[in-house]
């Protein structure tokens, strides 16, 4: 039996995060204020913690992993890097399909990397309560899990339509001892001025994060986070990448091609970075590398979004941020169901593709899920929704090198379980889903609404 | 940082499994017939192939697990060996704790250990469809899984209350290539018999089983499986046992105590079996091992039962079993949350503890709850409620020890995660679980309609 999966050591935990900020070839774009700017340290620090901001202004090449942080890790790091074998001759293709599953995590994804040392690095700063907002709820449980860790408490403002509908991932954060609030709430100002003009009003992402932002300021040893986009969240999911080259070299192989999805950047980055930094100091094979962040043909941030300063936040309340945008008031339709809704992308994941580093692909849903019903009948896990899109862009490669005979090697994160998402499996098996490309002329339309700067 | 978690590497996988028939000290009583006679092998052959038949009855030792059934095994096996160590602290015990953890499976449980095989021994014998029933949807992922590894259908029949209010195990079952069928059905007489004179009828695991079993024996090519209870269930899932002590011995630890959630039978004895042959071989550390079957207070088998022969299922569908009951139409009450509903026992592990081998208790299920939030919080894992009901024992055993200053070491198998109970765990935090121990004369009253055998 030829060997499929190669699972580490819990010492083969990597000791340091890589910062890609120390290989860029351009200076990063600051954020900017309403003012157009750079914001500075100390509106920052109102609603995070000092070393946070450190590594999140930092251009150290490699950052050290607190122990206290790779122990929490070692309770499910590092997470097994696995050949698709029945995968591979499901398509008949002679590509090989490795997958990095980042699912074995305590709340099924790979936001736990980032949520773990950021409660930690909350914790020893002296806070002495996180708040953040989820939608669906992975980033919210993630939390929860990490919160519990350090005994620090969390409070989660969860879109009500999602505290209603999708009582699961709440109650998982509940267990793992989070507070969730259904948003608009009558606790901060923003969500009673809501209630009183609409009281059932069913909230939204951008709601949610005014009320967590204003409850953060509000509260005293109160701190704010976020589970993607920001350059720490980023550096933190490093560890998948790094995870993955050493199991590469135990399997004795090494990716042609790397493929993630792309929301806010966070699991892209994770997997790529750390191959991407080897290319900067000068690996050959590295810098053969094709990197392919994929995102749905309903959101394409990276695809047919332009590269500008615009609000992270849909309502304009944070600071400006130079990215690829869609417009900060975008809104993928509702019959998006496979997640990675955000109308921009991580500013270091912006500047890759800017500078021709990485390509971008974007996918049409039913396609997608079409690739996550492939992917769990071959192999016998059933991807996110979000994960699956990273599949499909895999699978069409796959399939490209059955046509053309080459035996390349693929490479894709699957980011997470779909164990809290079959609704939107029943959705797809139903043919309630259909495919939808943004018209041009509504994205020129949110694209006029970018901020002006300078 | 010390070592938490043993992974060993696929080629560890066991080549065979433990077959604890081949040492029991009195041989087991047979199945018997309506007539009170030995049930021939004729007879099962209608609904279960040659090769399970083989296995069910066989008296060897060891039984080698096909290189087919190794390879898929390999998808998920072998399943990590941890210590619980912030569970310990969480504690304050001086015990040491480990558990194995079969939620890294396909369908979240040990269940696939079994329906593997089951699946792979069914296609070589020629079977073109498999049959089964299901409640919650563990057996039947897994089976759903399994046939699709080997291209064999799978229909289920799923209790229609289950179906229409448990959806995600449904959407798992059909994700995976499964068809699903809402019981009472219109596919069989027994169904278009309970619809007539009742439309509305909300089904049960009873009506399920009948289906499932009719469609089995009218339909040619189709053969019945089952995911508990039998010899051969309880044969495969030797697995769990075999890997463990492997990495027991990588641990440098040996268990003193092993704890398994004991409803059908086939999760206590994955994890002990092993040890109990290593055991009747003489090993002198085996022999010191205390087995702890544990079951729900709301039905308890083991600890309130009787050992007589009994009806497999609740209708008198089935051959007459040796083993603890509380009667084959004893129902847990409709407050009890927590699985491990089955009247009656494995044969064996009904044998086992008749023979004073094994030990069993019974916990109530506040406290289960209780333990899975602990371990959740502590740990990371959300566990099934079944699993719980091992934890809740463990732990008490390791409050014992903090009391007595005894440094033992603890064992039990978490047979599967809670991602989709998580509705039961909003019961318990809602306060609406409550402890319920079955009256002595309620379990009297249904053990008095025991069939009468001989």
């Amino acid at each position: 039996m030829s060997q499929t999966r190669i699972v580490l050591d819990q010492s083969e935990i990597p000791t340091h995060w890589y910062n890609i900020a120390a290989d860029l070839k351009n200076p990063p774009s600051p954020p900017l204020g309403p003012d157009g700017k750079p914001v500075g340290p100390e509106q920052m620090l109102a609603i995070f913690p000092g070393p946070i901001l450190e590594q999140e202004m930092s251009a150290e090449r490699w950052i050290k992993i607190p122990d206290e942080v790779r122990q929490i890790y070692a309770l499910w790091r590092p997470s097994p890097l696995c050949r698709a074998v029945r995968l591979e001759q499901m398509l008949g293709t002679p590509a090989k399909i490795f997958y990095k599953y980042e699912g074995v995590s305590p709340s099924g994804s790979h936001k736990p990397n980032s949520a773990v040392p950021q409660a930690y690095l909350n914790k020893i700063a002296g806070t002495q309560q996180l708040l953040t907002e989820t939608g669906a709820g992975q980033w919210g449980s993630s939390l929860a899990f990490a919160g519990q860790m350090f005994g620090l408490p969390v409070k989660i403002f969860m879109v009500k339509v999602s505290y209603d509908q999708k009582p699961y991932r709440r109650l998982m954060m509940q267990t793992f001892g989070g507070e969730v609030v259904a948003s608009p709430s009558n606790q901060t100002k923003t969500g009673r001025d809501i209630l009183a003009a609409d009281p059932d009003n069913q909230g939204s992402l951008g709601i949610a994060i005014s009320e967590a932002v204003e409850a953060t300021v509000t509260t005293p040893g109160s701190k704010y986070t976020l589970g993607s986009v920001l350059n720490h969240v980023l550096l933190h999911q490093t560890i998948v990448g790094q995870e993955a080259k050493k199991q590469f070299e135990k399997f004795g192989e090494y990716p042609d091609m790397i493929f993630a999805p792309c929301g806010g950047g966070s699991n892209f980055a994770g997997v790529s970075f750390p191959f991407l930094g080897d290319a900067a100091a000068g690996d050959k094979r590295a810098q053969k590398i094709r990197f392919v962040a994929v995102e749905p043909a309903s959101c394409p941030t990276l695809t047919k979004g332009v590269y500008a300063y615009d609000y992270g936040d849909a309502t304009g309340f944070t600071p400006l941020m130079k990215m690829y945008t869609l417009g900060h008031d975008f809104m993928p339709p509702g019959i998006h169901a496979g997640g990675l809704r955000y109308h921009g992308d991580s500013p270091l994941v912006s500047q890759l593709y800017n500078e021709k580093l990485i390509e971008a692909v974007a996918v049409p849903q039913t396609a997608t899920f079409e690739a996550g019903v492939m992917f769990a009948r071959a192999e016998g896990i059933i991807p996110a929704p979000e994960s699956a899109h990273g599949i499909r862009a895999c699978i069409d490669e796959a399939l490209r090198c059955k046509a053309s005979g080459e035996p390349k090697t693929l490479f894709f994160n699957l980011s997470g379980h779909g164990h809290f998402d079959m609704t939107a499996y029943e959705s797809y098996f139903g043919g309630k889903l259909q495919d939808f490309e943004y018209p041009a002329e509504a994205i020129q339309a949110s694209l006029a609404r970018l901020p002006k700067v300078g």
